[in-house]
């Protein structure tokens, strides 16, 4: 485990984690390797099967502080300020149960909040050994804190923002006629770790029909003269924090004029949403504001997804951009505006940018053209 | 998602899932994305935020199949024999709750089976949608299937092992002198992808002290001239299932007679634990076999955890060779043997050979030297 933020941020965010958790009734965080437990400590452990666990009391609450963790791990965890951070170091061994372990710490019966993605196995374990305790989700507690980013945290995703645009400045290198998608996707996923990634989280090439799928990965499919094809590309940085973004070229060939007509509703729409953001108007809004013109040129029902996902060491995360979701936008909230527009079986079109929140509207943080270029 | 196993294979699975889970009293097997969702329906489905559910009814319950998927990730599902398998599937969009689909079609109180890797945020909303249903993991019933590994999966195993074997015999490339344990990593990283894999899923160099911490990755330590190098490597093919394999070296010098010494405890004992596999005989009996002669040469609580872990799809699953661990061996059941002995900040050494079960006793998968080869 290396740290990846200060300890003096580490410590305040423990501190506000306490907090918001006293003011939603909740005793103790347990919050078990992912990135959770990377916000909180700057490293986000290994998920094995042995449980990790990381104890947060709330702010006056009698537990400790402390890190449980397999005894064969505890060397691993030199590198943490964990003394700095009066976090305990409480080890077990294979023949042990951590459950209990946790459970001696806990005190006793209370209102628990186990991080979102806790696994079945350890929240079964947690729930046997402390069978008085409430479980409910940390999320609500540590959303409070990781949805609004600190200006090292803009920093961060400002950077995956420059990297993945370099990748997309360099689309005429991957993206031609003849090649399978599969082989695009393999030149871009190196081109993501050449421009300064960690690893390329995901490599969405959609070409033709393809495109019209918006979870498509790559295919064996050829890409031909004329293709639309939708590209949506990121990973995270060394530092954990995510870039995501997506343009849509035409390949070989200009479009056909369906195509422009389409791919102009989609950029007229996504400018509108993004223009739509700024500090006290609700998610729902900016998904609204993608969606209105949309609906308005007759494709309402092909744009099948919410406008967009908060961005961070989750490549999605609150706040989530989504009709039902009320969240006043705040200063410091990053995430994507990506409308897209899916036409059954014939192709796609999808254009995302990630934007950060600022006291005034938005920061973009991906600059390529947003119009249809063409390769 | 693309199949990874025959039609017929996933059908029998699918099935004989639903008679263990009746036999255990489970009416229906929930499975997110994950290998339990890769072993049954060949894909293992992408794991967001978005709930992505297969529903395995128990034999004889009125449930029936089917996978809720969200709607944008539906047609990645074309690739897979859903129709063949009786598979209905059930899409969602974003503005509807997935947990409530799942309740209909589960359709009324019942003991549910949970895949063990879960996340809490899918396990609460099931709870909630299903509150008479009683939760369980699904990993005893799982595990009765996955664990006894299929002539197809053996060949992918022994195909993995032969992958990862080939990189062991390119050690002296990459294991040098004045190189970083990270520079050395990031070689043998690339050479596990060269070998066949689909990634490097984890790569251990632990140089001088470093060797003393089992769960060492690598770090900025340059390697020196007669260190000892613990290296623990391995990934998934493409199939999905996994090499994982530890040899000792010593670098540019002949070990020092306390080296040898304790590393030839280290080879008689993993022999003697390999010696032990055979059909009837427990998990724990294993883990003796491989811990007695440590013990008796005065390293026992050096061999700081337990002797293995199954391999498949995933890196660790069942069976667990530790000791309280009474399930007698069976012949297609595939596992680590790799004891260890870890002289805090000093130095250390393992062995690491994955077996499998046969009629007679096991066959090693691996089989590279074992003793402490100089590079």
């Amino acid at each position: 485990m290396t740290p990846a933020a200060p300890t003096k941020l580490l410590a305040d965010r423990l501190r506000r984690a306490g907090e918001v958790a006293a003011a939603q009734d909740i005793d103790l965080l347990l919050v078990t390797p992912g990135t959770d437990l990377r916000y909180l400590l700057g490293a986000g452990g290994a998920s094995h099967e042995r449980l990790t666990c990381l104890l947060v009391p709330a702010a006056g609450h009698r537990a400790p502080p402390a890190l449980v963790v397999p005894r064969l791990e505890a060397p691993g965890l030199t590198g943490l300020p964990l003394a700095e951070l009066d976090v305990e170091i409480v080890t077990w061994a294979d023949d042990e149960d951590p459950y209990l372990l946790v459970s001696d710490l806990a005190g006793g019966p209370m209102r628990v909040g186990v991080a979102d993605s806790m696994p079945a196995r350890h929240l079964f374990g947690l729930r046997d050994a402390l069978p008085g305790a409430g479980q409910t989700l940390a999320g609500a507690v540590l959303r409070e804190l990781r949805m609004r980013k600190d200006a090292a945290e803009i920093e961060q995703l400002r950077a995956a923002g420059a990297a993945i645009d370099r990748v997309h400045a360099r689309m005429g290198e991957f993206l031609q006629v003849g090649r399978t998608e599969a082989q695009a996707g393999a030149a871009i996923a190196a081109a993501i770790v050449e421009e300064g990634h960690l690893s390329a989280a995901f490599v969405i090439v959609g070409s033709g029909p393809n495109g019209a799928s918006p979870h498509h990965d790559v295919s064996e499919r050829v890409i031909e003269r004329g293709d639309v094809v939708v590209v949506d590309i990121g990973g995270p940085l060394p530092g954990g924090y995510h870039s995501d973004c997506t343009r849509t070229y035409a390949v070989g060939a200009q479009p056909r004029a369906e195509v422009r007509d389409v791919h102009a509703v989609l950029q007229d729409a996504q400018e509108r949403a993004v223009a739509a953001v700024r500090p006290g108007i609700s998610a729902e809004h900016v998904d609204a504001a993608a969606r209105e013109p949309i609906t308005a040129a007759g494709f309402g029902a092909e744009f099948l997804h919410r406008t967009g996902h908060g961005i961070g060491l989750d490549v999605h995360e609150e706040p989530y951009i989504v009709s039902g979701n009320a969240l006043p936008l705040e200063p410091g909230m990053a995430f994507s505006v990506e409308p897209g527009i899916y036409l059954d079986g014939r192709w796609g079109a999808r254009i995302e940018d990630i934007v950060v929140v600022t006291d005034t509207g938005c920061e973009r943080l991906n600059r390529r053209p947003r119009d249809l270029v063409v390769l």
